[in-house]
């Protein structure tokens, strides 16, 4: 039988509501489909876990998970108790950059059921994917303040990117745009962002002469932006520069309405480390408790995890059951405008699977 | 009589033929609140120029417009015969840095007539401003490429901010939301980049504090373009370093539907050296010649030109000109469905001033 080892880790808030539903729906598809997966749950990357013992990950953390085939992830972060900045940096983006989770990918679809903004759209006319590069670029450490305190002050910080880390991305994107139909759209700034940006532009154009069967265009960041308003049924699979995939990830959902059912997964398409698959949201104090949370994120997430893993129609099953239960409206959390509980609508799914 | 001096650059494709419209209902509100425009037209910044000189301006431009007390303009660029990032270095982008045009400055305004791509929203839901930081920032011309050619191959790129330049964003950006309705949100990063941006915030915290008055918030770039696309109404006055600026103010115009017809200025506040007004639009070689553009982004860009220039009565009566117009519905350019021409939809616009 085939067995992944999934580590999982339900951090604070909702977190800790959805991932019982995540897993659920999970172990529903592992027996239809005719695999094992062994689970072991983590306290820590928590609120409770930090007050317990002032940091949010035990030591070993790196050697505790680096055994795993996936993390499951939930959500981290309760202001009351650990400011954001604390509780993010210490906990996934340490788990980002140690597994050198260099890909973060999130699909952009519209779904039935999910209220999306944009006037005329339907399901089936948004379905696309943003490949985000997850380790470099303007996200640096290297800067610095000058003059300080004066009138002379200054600083400065340096995005920096290297051919290494940006070939990876773009080998990775341009394999999904394989996988997928065959086209890619490149996030550029290269007619004001003069040196790195008209690079990443070279990277490209020498990449796709490694894939010529992939059509490749290129928007600079402030039209594409735009087009995901305008004409977001263009795009298929769509890579970005870390800070530019940052923005185009929430942006995408945003255009479908599905921001709160979003997932997200941190790739490392090595295979060497764990990679680590989450729902977009956050902890949401503000709903935290009530058992109303939606756990469609958390299993999408799981969806994305399965496909990972090697066990694509096992995650079709999930994503299809998930649509199927949205599109027939009878069970759907409050943010749906229904009444269901958390629970219920995981029930459903699992079910539905 | 009050008198201001216009420098009138129309440049390429249809900047010729939306010029002529602009000029006429400029002319128009002269007549009618007292004042004169003493226009003066110059034919450089154009691809026309270019061939005959084979450089895009004179060489004593900055001393030839310098006098003006603004300038008014098309638009540049004709790839088939100059590329695109020649001629809008060495014509817009010299006058944005040579005359220290700090200020760029974008409406986000849903109008009748103009189709927006937004479910349910009406007129008089959308309408902010976007202030963008136009001269340092992320656009900075220090960085370079090292390990050339090898798999080492690195490149970096400073982004530099410094107290002035963000200070005098800030303020000119706090003055707008005091002459509007006393809201400001601010555009940062800092959970991720992680020198600049808290940089940023901090100005914008002191800043705050000579303007106890004013409600601030601040999103990071990433929620914030999402939040345009999900809640348009909640903004006023936007203030943005120079590439969040870039996005904001294109993905702002997208969620009104109105890419085709906002305007933009490029304005040094000191009044030392002229300001620049234009449409957002380019030369659109695809329609230029056909007499069908739509020339309410340069009217547009005129009536701001007129609210800069002190006459804001003026400025007004242009605005409400052109949305009766939009309203009515009867004088239409093809872009929204109409068969009026740009000149036709230029004098019913200069009728209704
Ligand atoms: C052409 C380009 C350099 C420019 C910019 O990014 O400033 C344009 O996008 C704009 O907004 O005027
Ligand atoms: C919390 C923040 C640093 C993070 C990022 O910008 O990477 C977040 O926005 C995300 O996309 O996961």
């Amino acid at each position: 039988e085939r067995t992944y080892r999934i580590a999982v880790i339900a951090g604070d808030g909702i977190g800790t509501e959805v991932m019982p539903e995540g897993l659920k729906v999970l172990g529903r598809a592992a027996e239809r489909f005719g695999f094992r997966l062994e689970t072991q749950e983590f306290d820590f990357a928590s609120a409770e876990y930090w007050t317990q013992h002032g940091r949010m990950l035990p030591e070993d953390w790196f050697q505790t998970l680096s055994g795993f085939d996936a993390i499951y992830f939930g959500a981290v972060g309760w202001p009351d108790v650990v400011p954001d900045h604390i509780s993010l940096w210490d906990s996934l983006l340490q788990f980002r950059r140690g597994f050198d989770q260099y890909v973060n990918l999130r699909p952009v679809k519209l779904l039935p059921g999910v209220p999306g903004p944009l006037r005329g759209r339907e399901p089936g006319d948004i379905d696309f994917l943003v490949v985000r590069e997850n380790t470099e670029g303007e996200y640096s450490s290297i800067g610095g303040k000058m003059f300080e305190g004066t009138d002379r002050e200054t600083v400065v910080q340096e995005t920096v990117m290297t051919r290494t880390g940006i070939d990876r991305i773009l080998r990775f994107a341009f394999e999904q745009a394989q996988r997928r139909s065959g086209k890619l759209t490149s996030a550029t700034k290269s007619n004001g962002i003069s040196i790195t940006m008209p690079y990443w532009d070279e990277r490209v154009a020498e990449m796709g002469e490694a894939f010529p069967e992939i059509e490749v265009d290129k928007f600079h960041i402030d039209i594409l932006a735009a087009q995901f308003v305008l004409h977001p049924d263009w795009f298929d699979v769509v890579v970005a520069s870390n800070l530019f995939g940052d923005i185009l990830s929430d942006l995408g959902p945003a255009c479908t309405g599905t921001i709160g059912v979003a997932p997200s997964a941190n790739i490392n398409p090595t295979g060497e480390l764990p990679s680590l698959f989450e729902p977009v949201h956050g902890s949401a104090p503000d709903i935290a408790g009530k058992g109303i949370a939606n756990p469609i994120g958390q299993i999408w997430a799981g969806a994305m995890m399965l496909d990972f893993l090697g066990e694509a129609q096992a995650a079709e099953a999930v994503t299809s059951a998930f649509e199927s239960v949205l599109e027939s409206g009878q069970t759907m959390t409050p943010d749906l405008g229904g009444s269901a509980s958390c629970e219920e609508l995981g029930t459903a799914i699992a079910h539905a699977v």
